[in-house]
């Protein structure tokens, strides 16, 4: 087979994977001498219109990029071979080693649109080659995670498991959709290597393939209830769901507890009929899994519905996070070397220099408003962001994922009553504070002179 | 920092990133000694509503999958640990070596519901291992391809170039992203590894925090013309589109043939201003680069109203195929041991047995009809399936990209006038052969009697 001229990349830490524009800036930088700190912000520009808030995550993939982020042999190679850059250049980049600060949000945290959720200041060059994948990091888990969350409000009490991998844009983003749906509630995943990984409770069931490989749906169901007898769930509706639902039935004497996976046609209705053949024969504690098309407003439905459905299995719309399938949100320069900056592009317009998210709470510790200010006021309110990394080094643990889900649940619970519906009303109130405001138009003014 | 139990996952080639019940399954395959060759197709069930056609792509990576797949030492150490399986499915998973035979459409070929884009046929065991990340790797290039398959249709002569590694769900996402949107005929990318690993050329631009950290435009346009002199294309939005066009003109006499880049606003109202601005001083030969939310709807407005942009460069839509960001697909057994099989779940059901899809065409080449029948039927037309692999071994070498994106483009030439344009008319005429709807029918008939 033709081998290709440059091996794998290492997903997690490779500094080549970035967008050709950040070598030719950082190029320019060191022709400059352009070493002085500069601040860049990760925020979300405006919420999609189907989101009520979003939740932070992807932190920990981000810090561990931050401080972990190196060429291969293979990629410096290539750089000297491909005739476009500079030995400074592949120096810097082959020497790279993150000596500045990142405050963030904790993973799990509600934000909204334009509060930083993550700060990087450390000299120019550095802060830039890092943007392209601090941004797909964040993003994504961002995505996930916010979808999550939603479906984990749309279906109390009920069992949410990631099925997603195969529809997911490829196995990176599959094992993170994993990661991202669990920190927001969902009870595990299907992909293995989730639980070696992040130590994520993983759900397996069966496959249209295995019962159709066997003569009968019958002598599939025994053979695979006695291969793994731990966990059998019988996917009952290859060919007719309520006549599936009676060969479990007329098998379950030999079988323990156990459960049934609908994936097809209109999963309350079969569910209802199949809970009453359960039932009616005694089998009150085989659960019901459901698959197929589930989304959080499939979810709202079933769950108004009653639907005795105890265990769902959602792929595609959380993997892909169907209806808004990515963020309109950026990785911007905010000051350099002191000087606070600001972009007056149409529709892309932000506060000037380093910012801050402080929020407050009301009765029974109910969100009551955020505001943005500047990264060194003092406003009254929880601040929202940590440090996390200074001059170069760890400062606070990352959290575990199970701390990451606890909190993640605590904010869930402290979202406003209006923010927890799937329907988008009123905005959450996010206020700038008086000093911000001030400093953008000192800013404003200087631009409009200068330029 | 706090190390991760399973170490970093091989994404080209890793057998442990599936499902769960894949290895649930092949436990019950082993037990049951069950190990006749299976026939799997993949295809999509129903093409989305915004799609006339779709592009096959991601051959090469399933390809290098199943026959490279394998489990890393810590993969089998997770497998003996973690106490969820057998000794028999660890040493099958981990001795894993494909020995079946695998057809499937090339790269870059348009096709149509329910046609087999990939055929498996090996022991059960085996195909039904690879399913997951086979589904996988083919959904999302295929998903790409034809995305940007339809952004080339609607901007004739015009360069397109991806820009979205930031906004995909991954960076493997991104780096795949590139490869499918350069088949379908995109120019290339800006993703830097895309040119060592797949040889496509990479572009690339200045970024607005490059601007905004030097003490005036014309200052960061004069330091990256200097430290970039091949590739200088400069953004002039970061304050004001024609005030940036201006300067451009100021500076231009220093500088050599440029480009400039607009990321913001009217793209087609700014690029006839800033045209004006650099033709009226003689600059003629600067290119316009323009990019921002551009999606194949805005392409092809923008086309029609003969805006003055040369290049667009191209993200969130493309990566994420933001209209419709899955595909309705599936890979699905169709024979056991020789006998054919059918799955009759409610809007699942599909035709029985191995199947293969040929094309007729008509005049000048254009396609005229496509025909699904059983696997060794003889269909007048095109066959569209080649023999990839034999008994696990490459029996055709994998094409050069270069010549997957010439088949790809005689493919689109060979489009029939309403499946060019980008609303969505009379579907392409897909029959069945009647051999393959007989022996769909006698499956049935013998399912009906024995369930």
């Amino acid at each position: 087979m033709r081998t290709e001229t440059l091996g794998p990349v290492d997903f997690a830490h490779s500094l080549l994977l970035t967008d050709l524009y950040q070598l030719n800036m950082v190029e320019a930088y060191l022709a400059e001498e352009m070493h002085e700190h500069a601040v860049f912000e990760f925020f979300v520009r405006k919420l999609p219109r189907t989101r009520g808030f979003l939740m932070a995550a992807g932190l920990e993939q981000a810090v561990r990029f931050i401080l972990g982020a190196r060429l291969s042999d293979d990629e410096i190679r290539w750089l000297k071979d491909c005739g476009r850059f500079t030995d400074r250049l592949i120096d810097a980049v082959a020497g790279f080693r993150f000596s500045g600060d990142v405050d963030a949000m904790p993973e799990g945290t509600v934000f909204f649109a334009n509060e930083p959720v993550l700060r990087v200041t450390a000299p120019i060059a550095q802060a830039q080659l890092l943007e392209t994948r601090l941004v797909n990091f964040l993003q994504y888990q961002c995505l996930v995670a916010t979808k999550a969350a939603r479906m984990v409000l749309a279906a109390p009490g009920k069992t949410l498991v990631d099925f997603g991998l195969r529809r997911a844009h490829s196995g990176e983003a599959g094992l993170l959709a994993a990661r991202a749906a669990y920190i927001a509630g969902f009870a595990g995943t299907a992909t293995v290597p989730a639980e070696g990984r992040f130590s994520i409770p993983i759900f397996g069931t069966m496959a249209h393939s295995f019962v159709q490989a066997h003569d009968s749906e019958e002598a599939s169901f025994l053979a695979f209830a006695e291969a793994r007898p731990d966990q059998t769930v019988f996917l009952i509706d290859t060919y007719d769901t309520a006549r599936g639902a009676r060969k479990v039935v007329s098998l379950a004497a030999a079988l323990a507890e156990k459960g049934v996976r609908i994936d097809s046609g209109d999963l309350g209705q079969h569910a209802k009929n199949v809970r009453a053949i359960l039932d009616a024969a005694g089998l009150t504690k085989v659960s019901i899994v459901a698959s197929g098309g589930v989304d959080e407003y499939v979810l709202q439905k079933l769950t108004a519905q009653k639907a005795p459905i105890d265990t769902y299995g959602i792929g595609t719309s959380l993997v892909t996070s169907d209806d808004t399938p990515a963020l309109d949100c950026a990785y911007k320069l905010k000051a350099y070397a002191g000087q606070p900056k600001r972009k007056r592009s149409e529709g892309k317009a932000f506060w000037a220099g380093a910012t801050t998210a402080v929020r407050r709470h009301g009765a029974a510790g109910i969100m009551n408003g955020d505001t943005i200010g500047k990264a060194d006021e003092d406003l009254p309110g929880e601040t929202l962001l940590q440090r996390v990394v200074e001059e170069g080094r760890l400062v606070r643990e990352l959290p575990t994922l199970a701390d990451i889900r606890k909190h993640a649940g605590r904010q869930v619970q402290s979202l406003p009553e209006h923010l927890r519906r799937l329907e988008t009303g009123p905005a959450y109130e996010v206020a700038v504070s008086p000093a911000l405001e001030e400093l953008t138009r000192t800013v404003d003014e200087q631009l409009t002179q200068s330029q």
